[in-house]
């Protein structure tokens, strides 16, 4: 599978480079186990140990320039041209530079995206000095756009590795609904969701430590903590925030449950409304996402109508893209603020997967939310989950 | 055992800054699981979204400004002062600045040392662009030499962790031993490895992919590939690379075997030969390693050792440091070639942790290789793996 995912993710670099018009795109890297450039999940599978230049040209050359034990493992892969160094990494590098001679270099920096920020600062002084010896520094640029469309622009076997996830998911989801009782813990209920995803072999979307993260009752922390030793009540929300890595691709969804007192059979008007609102935020944000837009639009829509109903704005992004990693490619649903740089701004485009997760807190009760993934289409979206539209009543 | 190695580690670091002289330490960091800088897990236990400034001070200060969403479960540890934001990193960093007025401000980037660079270049934009504003952009300099110190003297909890890591390393090495036969291949060999290893819960020390790395009979690829489906047969050697992560901390460690022939009880004379040479310059490097050379003094000797008999240069280092890295701290037992920059000529400084591990190929027969770890005394070393003295023999 993984071959596959590379081969196409390749090519597709090489059809952007053409798109795009830019000559070169430069992945420059070293001791890849210590700092790990995150775009080379998508390009390329072996170890580099010394400095090495992974290389994709608009004339459709893929080259590895890298140390020579790291070399045997790629030729092997079949997908990359080997250039093998032992001493010095300049000297290949700059003749095969000044045989290109490109007008434009992709490197992997970026202020707004960290997916498109691999490059380290120091590896980005090493790459400089090579590209200056070699002539071409005033024609070194930025990847960003480049990486924001290989990235958000879903391959079709991407979709399914994402959709097989988000299935899983929703099982964890269905079985924890029958396992939240009054008087267990967040930690509980995390250790539970745990024992599933190792019992069948997931790997966690983000840091195991807060994957899942579970908040039961009135909040005083944020979104990104993880589970605490407090007790699920009767009478509050618990609202779950969980994802799982199949595959090398995540999913990251969440939902919300009510745990019903004993003499009630629905949840109380307060988190009724408030429940409400979360989804009308989420319909009417669905509804206006579509290629050509920018996520700072959509962002608005579910902000105001929850602001406009009397509800603090949540603190944080709408939605962001998901794919190999829960916080995947570049533009996001975001508002304008310092924090997300240009990512608000950046083009919506067709197969682009986004999570739409709106939050309100619930005085009393605790904090409604829920987080489900859209694929962009020309005119739309499609749910890749089928949306959470009523809080779950649970007999706890 | 996380928090109490933060703690020791963080204290360190704060001495470093004081023995130094060096005012301020900043680790500036976002979306930790996209572009983690390796530096966090010695310094930082919990998830950084947005952008992070975790600094530490010569006056004792340990404060990180973070995305308001993170601040809680930091707050939870106790071992940082949080100062959390929502729109604007910028505000509370500059303040912070100004307040402390610093000198010196120690930056994660180095041309030469991959665990020392993990500031991305775009998020280096970022910082300076903080910095700019604050007025102290001309005291900025690489925090190289820090972590080179900080990584490299091992406190005694991490010197056990490495230990206990190794001694379940051997039990592996012992069991390979026995399961050494002609016509299993590299890839059964590591199978079989890699079964003791998840039965054990440990992780591994490196891309499970050549982790371990098998090599049977004589070679045409290099140290850093995978196994492969060749066959072992009588009459060649066989080694392996290895190393397990436990507890955070891991090992590296090679092996040597010799399969008899039906009519052979020992190693044949070119592999005997070849295995003296390589342990003498085991022996040769081991003595002359201490606190306060530098380690292309210690590779040459090796080096040397190896040529002058008549056998050519392994094409890589002698040694490197292990901790939570097989490949850790900066100073580098190695030659001057262009791709380990300075790291030959760091100081070696007590307590460092280095692996030892010439190789010789030996025609027709394959590669004997060693490779234990030494801890680096004031006049000398001590070996925290009993190092391997003769080729194993196995009757295969």
């Amino acid at each position: 599978m993984g071959n596959t995912l590379i081969i196409e993710k390749t090519d597709q670099a090489i059809s952007l480079l053409k798109e795009y018009d830019y000559d070169m795109w430069i992945t420059f890297a070293r001791e890849r186990s210590v700092t790990p450039d995150p775009i080379l999940d998508y390009i390329f599978e072996d170890n580099l140990t010394w400095k090495s230049a992974i290389i994709i040209t608009k004339g459709g050359d893929k080259i590895a320039i890298v140390g020579s034990l790291d070399a045997e493992a790629i030729e092997r892969r079949g997908v990359y041209e080997v250039v093998p160094y032992i001493k010095s990494f300049k000297e290949p590098f700059i003749k095969y530079l000044k045989k290109i001679s490109p007008n434009s270099i992709l490197i992997n920096y970026s202020k707004d995206s960290p997916i498109a920020d691999g490059l380290t600062h120091g590896m980005y002084l090493n790459l400089m000095d090579a590209i200056k010896e070699a002539g071409f520094e005033k024609n070194v640029i930025s990847s960003e756009r480049l990486i924001s469309s290989l990235l958000g622009r879903k391959t079709e076997t991407e979709i399914k590795l994402v959709k097989a996830a988000i299935n899983e998911t929703l099982k964890i989801f269905d079985e924890v609904t029958e396992f939240l009782k009054e008087g267990i813990s967040e930690k509980e209920v995390a250790e539970f969701v745990k024992s599933k995803v190792k019992e069948r072999g997931f790997g966690y979307a983000w840091e195991e430590e807060m994957c899942p993260a579970v908040f039961a009752g009135p909040q005083t922390g944020g979104a990104h903590s993880g589970p605490t030793d407090k007790k699920i009540k009767k009478g509050e929300v618990v609202n779950m925030d969980f994802g799982i890595k199949l595959d090398g691709y995540v999913s990251d969804l969440q939902r919300t449950w009510y745990i019903l007192k004993d003499d009630e059979n629905d949840d109380p008007e307060p988190v009724k409304k408030a429940f409400k609102v979360l989804i009308e935020s989420v319909e009417k944000a669905a509804a206006a996402l579509k290629a050509g837009v920018k996520g700072i639009e959509i962002d608005t829509i579910a902000r105001e109508h929850i602001v406009k109903n009397g509800y603090p704005e949540y603190p944080h992004a709408l939605g962001h893209q998901v794919g190999r990693n829960a916080h995947d490619g570049a533009a996001l649903l975001a508002p304008a603020w310092e924090r997300y740089g240009n990512l608000p701004y950046l083009p919506i485009e067709e197969n682009m997967l986004f999570t739409i997760e709106p939050r309100i807190p619930v005085e009393d009760y605790g904090v409604v939310t829920v987080e489900d993934i859209v694929k962009v289409k020309r005119d739309g979206v499609e749910f890749l989950s089928p949306p959470q539209k009523e809080i779950i009543l649970v007999r706890g």
